[in-house]
């Protein structure tokens, strides 16, 4: 069994690794690890997110393996593990990302199914797809990037790599599949209609916090991405799966319920509306996940880990999404 | 009056009792009776649950004696007091269970409408239904189960009592009558598909947290809940009333609006959500609400009071559905 | 610009100021002017307002200059500052209420659009309604009020300004167009049904927290809120636009995502809900938006800045209320 | 016994009375009473110490009934009871004080030995110690006032009943032996050096925080105290023993050790040193114990209860000051 | 190197093991090793100590190779790893007892020279005592015991494992050296004197918290400790060395350093003061360390962290106590 | 008057500057500027002290005017005021540090007794004594130093800009006179016994915590201190006074006082003994303060600002040293 028996060890016991599932060493080769990336080097507001890592292991003790959401055991899939943290300097931006991608890059081919990353900031997501899409030949990736924020400025304070750029970052190498790739959640001021123009212009679409309700919540965002991902492969006759990476800043949730953030927006949406759209993506067709994230959970703004709880809630979600079973 | 003027003492004056109203001595007659069971040896994860019912009471000062959502004044139908705490060991759980159910037994005659009771981790729901059962010459009660878990596990670490357990235990004391009892707000892993399995051949129906939006929100789930307990009244014709207990482990509420307390599960429903259904449970025809309790409040891990003032505020309308008025 | 660039000044440095806008002196003329009325000495439960609006003022530090849920950029009207507090003792409810006043009226030859107010207990709304109805010739202002309380009791332990009493004093006063004015957001248990009758019997109508599903969420507020002040416009032919005021109390949203309080009320709105609200104020016609308030924020119980970012955000909504744009 | 047996009654059980001690209704007689006085309307910073009655009670669950640091049972001297709060308007310092005085003076014939006060801010010490000389025939009072700052003050915003200024009124009443009387424990910034000579020209002698160590640390201190109080009876031969009051402004604490307060000032007393000097004080010869207080415990601001229960152990060794036994 | 180099592996990352130590796995052999027991079902007030270790581990990723206050380097003693924790079940404290005994003898044999155990409750130490000295034959150990409660009732709601009577049972066993062993920093009210005088009469001796001062500060109570501990071997010419056992309460630590704890008492140690005891235990000769412990680390009730990093701390002082180097 | 009089401005009020003195524009010329530098890029552990500038001017509003443990008057020694912060790139050290020196440099002309800064990290004490040695025409700072650690690494992940490396790049560059300069307060775990070494071979000198009640407490201390400046003002026969820099590590107190910082170490100073050897400084002679900083205050660990206080107080300390008035 993957996780001990809790009816045996308290789940309050032993080392704190995600969901309670076994560490293994950096050269084990699992079907599904879970990989922590505690860097915040490009935090623009309330720095602290490198110790999102360690405080979602913690939080993450009480999720069990059976997932009735989704209708799925995500941790009998083979072997899944808690592979540990990528060790990066907190310094010097440019460095940092070289040191993610190349250790991204040295795992990828030991994980056969799925790696979800802890976060750290959004920073992390540029050198992870670039790694993962090189892992795949080159294909451009499916982008579902859950935020209040578009994440794709094109520098800060003149620096390139920040939790602010990382897509634009991801844009510019070409790793993104601009005909399929959304932002869900985005909502709150902006420096100016501009940064909303330059968005588009790159060719994200986006589904605004404010239009939830009247596409009818969570399950009509989830149809509308469906529209989406399946008007790229209308086009494209007999196309093999969409790759599709799931990124989530937890932000994307209000601040009531994902305090722990470092720039936090009011008016976002519920948990329990970002856990259904997660477990709704499972009713996609057409659709392989090659990886997720979690990002800016900042454990210094938490309080009774009610952040640290839903980040891991939703990398268990993420990790759900590839199990087999029935597609809801 | 049953509460102090507000205008002439201030709310936040004087001992804590449950929302201002006077404590009474342990041989007092009452017609609704509020009383703490501070245990938490249940509890398998976050303890703490034994400060539940100091920390609901001090939360409880800014209650008023009328109550608009129910259109009820619930102090008003005769003696209403704090009846204080039942202590039992912490150290025992066996006798811990027993003391409780004494207690509860010895108190129920002095109590002419209804108890409610304050925890205090899940453990306490068992003595409690049991005391009632036999309060009501043996005849089941009805279980209205509001909770992110079922409670109904066989044992933990070989044990029968503890906040995992109380439902089987007042299954096995035949105290719980199948055909109505219901869990509402389920959600969250669970260990494997058998343990919903299990619940479900005892005879539990469910209304899960995923549910509460495609039935139409608050007033759906009490028109399902409704169904349920007519469709077995109508089983038997010219029944009476039916005994009615209501059960709020505080989690069924998203971690965002209750934090304090022991195992949180993300997405759950909103306060306003359970607000609505607890006070429109008094729209249910044929029933006889003869107790409730609040549970797994742990005030260690709230924030500024607001699980605690939750909890008050559940108990409170749990405390009008007693009251004479309108079915809304 | 208004704010400085954030790609050069870190929004995390220098004074804080709302929204990062200039502080003004005191003899500055302006089209926008932010203010802090600093009193709590009206609070009946938790004090601690006093520190409103230096919290609100920190909280602010991520607004940016384009407000898309608007569609308009309000700091671009003119000249917007923070013109700082009004200061006023906090022993002597009447004495302050005067100085409020007295400052206030000063104030507003200088401020050409909008005023907005940061609290503060909700004492210090009768001052300014007062001020600004005299300021615009002593016509009565439509009030909207987003609170869980009335705040329309005569008197508490016999003093008349307080934070459960302004609007009656406003309506003593005749500033308020009883025919327009209402409360959005009321819920929870009062001393008696009379209070609920005398507020009518004063002419206000509300939308309680439980009527906004069935009115179909904010827009449908919104709505009921625009036929109203339409009714009463269609009364009197070729109206000039109403003089509308918007005063928040932040405990009209949920403890849950407001628990920085001094009197919090559970089962209330979320806080896209509120905010959904205040932008679709925007689109009610023939309205002139002379004012607003956001108060009761208590900042020793909120929790990682939740509650003052939040009522930071509603200040920022407020403002953009009188920036030209599209009616959405 | 006084406390019920905490080997069967968890000390975490029932409402919150002082020490678990009985609650006493308002007409009762005893030798010792605790009183709450949850005022706080004098209050120049952050207020909130009208909730401090209340936290002070929760926080004593844990005092027992030997103190061996005086060598006394403190509750053993006859009936030692919670006699409640003493309510008053928060809306008005004048009346407030008024009020207080009223009920102190009612119940001071019905406390044999001692009452302590519970605040509430500082403005309560005024009306005690008014109520106090009365009921002891007009005589003076030493006071033993620890406290970071003087509360000498004449004055604030033209208000003279604040928490700065009790001593001065009471001065003013001439309910003070100015011979005898000493604060202690001063410290940090006054508004001017006039703030320090004023003072002293009232007749008040000073030991500040800054003097503890060179004086050979707490004894050293009650030793010093000792010196005056000897000095002036010594002048006055076959004196009668003098009245004391012992006033404790919790901030007398270092915020480390006491945050939960109004006025923090940095650098003071550990909790060790301000309990070792008020056990000692009963090293002192020829002193009658006629009241205590301790005050400007404000919970918001407390962490843990650290205030609030360092309060609660000032309190009993205040109260073991009353009982019979060695002098040390 | 026993720790990842901190220039290259950033302190905050990867899963916490006590020290960044490396994990071991259940059969390993060390000579130093530091093991979790996550056990609070003995406490009798505030629970939460189950969640001590991995609090502490957490805390502890700031420790580094070499010691300058002991002048040694205790990791490089040979394997010193975190040996993870010993489960046992919440529910049941014989069983409890029993689980811990087994595993802590299963575990002896395998660590050569300390271990150090994080607890838990006070409860764990005499499962813990009971096992080690069977492990060195029988011996029985001299406990030097640093607390500010005696910890040696005979029970406690009528059961004889609990947090308040660990010392009892190990008396009862004979596996205490009641020729030396000591309690170190008591302070505050107990039941009755009867309570002090039973200790004395099992012949434990004390050094209470407000002795510090006049025995010259914590040299002199290790001094003191020293005079006992030879006392007792001049008595028996030609002694082989003491088999010590250090048993660290953290609540003999003043609130304000370790508000994370089940049973606080106010007055007491501060930080450093303990940390110097424990650090100049290193000078007492003819000692042989064979364990320790630092338990009644509450988390819930921490703050940043500071009680879990003290007792971090504790648990390196107490290992460094075991290397070799100079006796200072 | 320098600050507004809070007898008729209450402290709570307007925008929060130092102590509630005057803002200064960037132009400014004045006696003694406060500055802040919210910088935190070279934070090796929890960060945040980017928000350390902000958090301590909100707690500085309970400073006033006269300081009777210095005996002087600090704001009336000519124009006070708070210069603002000096924004610089969170996201790239080298820059950043160049960004400061920069700033630092063109402020200085202006500036004529005093800077003191708020950091921030410790990286932001390397360009400040870089410009303030050329500003002094090279001569060499003496640097009194009080912190837990040394801050004289070489690097740190390859990086010379940090935290743990500010004085050592100021002796590379030789702005420090190595014959005077002091560490103060130094504890706890380093990496090695070479640390220790190599920070003596640059010449520094250490008085350790452990060593602080040998030296008998704070004044001791600052004889010691006096001693090393004296031995090598001596040896210059004729010298100048010596320019003296006070660098304030706030972790120099112990985690009790200080918990809001980023690399805690348990057993530090109290509050009071780091108070008076700052006041104390005031006795040295043939000293000239150039400027000071208080650093590495992070906010979000804080509680109820005890740590921000006290930093305010230490800035405050540091102001009075450039005050006239008595030597002590």
């Amino acid at each position: 069994m993957a996780q001990p028996d809790p009816l045996k060890v308290p789940r309050y016991a032993n080392l704190a690794t995600f969901a309670r599932l076994p560490a293994a060493g950096p050269e084990a080769s699992v079907e599904v690890g879970v990989v922590g990336i505690p860097f915040d080097g490009g935090c623009s507001y309330r720095p602290g997110a490198r110790f999102g890592p360690s405080a979602i292991r913690q939080a993450s003790r009480l999720l069990r393996g059976y997932n009735p959401e989704q209708g799925v055991s995500p941790f009998e899939v083979g072997r899944v593990a808690d592979l540990g943290d990528l060790p990066c300097t907190p310094f010097d931006n440019r460095r940092a990302v070289e040191e993610m991608h190349r250790q991204v890059a040295a795992l990828l081919p030991r994980v056969r199914r799925m790696p979800v990353f802890l976060g750290g900031d959004h920073t992390i997501s540029y050198p992870i797809l670039k790694a993962l899409s090189e892992h795949h030949g080159g294909r451009p990736l499916t982008l579902l990037h859950f935020d209040s924020h578009m994440d794709t400025w094109d520098d800060y304070f003149g620096e390139g790599f920040t939790h602010g750029t990382p897509f634009r970052r991801a844009f510019d190498e070409g790793v993104l599949d601009m005909s399929t790739s959304m932002h869900i959640g985005l909502r709150g001021s902006v420096q100016s209609p501009d940064d909303l123009e330059q968005d588009r212009a790159l060719g994200f679409r986006t589904i605004r916090c404010a239009e939830v309700d009247e596409l009818g919540g969570p399950a009509g965002v989830v149809r509308r991405i469906g529209e989406r991902l399946t008007a790229s492969q209308n086009a494209s006759q007999e196309a093999p799966p969409l790759l599709c990476y799931i990124s989530v800043d937890i932000d994307v949730v209000d601040p009531s319920a994902a305090p722990g953030t470092g720039t936090p927006e009011c008016g976002g949406l519920s948990a329990l509306q970002l856990l259904t759209m997660v477990r709704r993506l499972r009713t996609l067709p057409g659709v392989q996940w090659v990886g997720g994230d979690v990002v800016e959970v900042a454990p210094a703004y938490d309080v009774s880990e009610i952040t640290a709880t839903l980040a891991a809630t939703v990398a268990y979600e993420i990790i759900s999404l590839a199990a087999p079973g029935p597609r809801l």
